[in-house]
């Protein structure tokens, strides 16, 4: 079998994906196909035969079935790897890992607005308020995980992939934004994140 | 046990999680707590107890923990009314439900943005080609739908929810953009999803 898998190296959220291909030893099975997706660009191909959202990523089956999000994807690698190996299965650490990633998509989610308020909107239309709501919730959020210490030493799972790419896209877009001052705790467990080669080979290219 | 769901007759993803609730015979263990969330006004009592994101809609749990987002609360509930119920727990129909979900939420998530768009941010503020592209997306995702019966015709679940509460979003926020004529199919199953007293009830007040 081999998947078709749309992403950007600039993508986190295909990023997330990637490092779950890797360390569930299912990436020689996926294909990755480069796709470019910018609000106000239009890319009809990408619409009309992937996704219609023109979001990352996507990944598309022998059977020509597309499944979208990156949640599902990963959901749909951790079944093909065994189950259970990535997104626990059954009990109290099933929810956890599935609202904690939830989170962590809100904050890649805000991220994203941020930069696309501050680098692909004309500054004209640039409203300071919408920027400052969605970093509040970015902050906050990751201030969430640095107190509730948990996530940051339990074995690898599909939140803890998740937070560390939003660390690495604020490495990425905001390298100014003092995270590391802020969370000396996550700072220590993206050092630690970043000693698996999955994690290290898909650092985001500056 | 009494779980309390953070929500507002406004929000789509909460009426997909109350309509969820209905189905499932489980809305009288849901006891519902108004909260108010609009981007570029704080909320700080709510980011600091409930969800770090300001977004709705968020489970408590008796032991105090708190579930998000919207998906994962559903799955939640489905699992306590058996399993399998709304979302399929195994085969094929698996993937497709929750691909499908993760479609209609994007889907809801650009309309939320047109929204903020053209009636939160400031005038001066606005970019047309921003407005534009998201709601190219919701137009190409209800466009899949149309096209894809087989959503509309199954036996109950996530997706479908999801759908309703799409086009009763649009009802509500976007009276004239003309759903029902360029997607007849969406409005047959709009009609007979209202048949439905679950999602009748939960039809946002105007």
């Amino acid at each position: 079998m081999v998947m078709k898998l749309s992403f950007s190296p600039l993508s986190p959220f295909a990023r997330k994906v990637r490092i779950a291909a890797i360390e569930l030893g299912l990436i020689d099975q996926i294909e990755l196909v480069p796709a470019q997706v910018v609000p106000g660009t239009a890319n009809d191909a990408y619409v009309k035969q992937i996704n219609p959202l023109k979001k990352l990523p996507a990944l598309t089956l022998d059977s020509g079935e597309v499944i979208v999000d990156s949640f599902v994807i990963a959901e749909y690698l951790d079944e093909l790897g065994g189950g259970g190996r990535l997104i626990p299965a059954s009990g109290p650490a099933k929810w956890r890992v599935r609202s904690e990633h939830s989170l962590l998509q809100g904050i890649t989610d805000s991220m994203l607005l941020c930069r696309y308020e501050s680098a692909v909107r004309p500054e004209p239309y640039r409203w300071h308020a919408w920027y400052d709501d969605h970093w509040a919730r970015v902050w906050a959020g990751w201030q969430r995980f640095e107190q509730h210490g948990d996530t940051l030493t339990r074995p690898l799972d599909l939140a803890q992939i998740a937070l560390v790419c939003s660390l690495g896209y604020a490495d990425l877009r905001f390298a100014d934004c003092g995270w590391r001052k802020a969370f000396p705790k996550l700072d220590a467990f993206h050092d630690k994140m970043m000693q698996r080669p999955s994690v290290a080979a898909t650092v985001p290219p500056t």
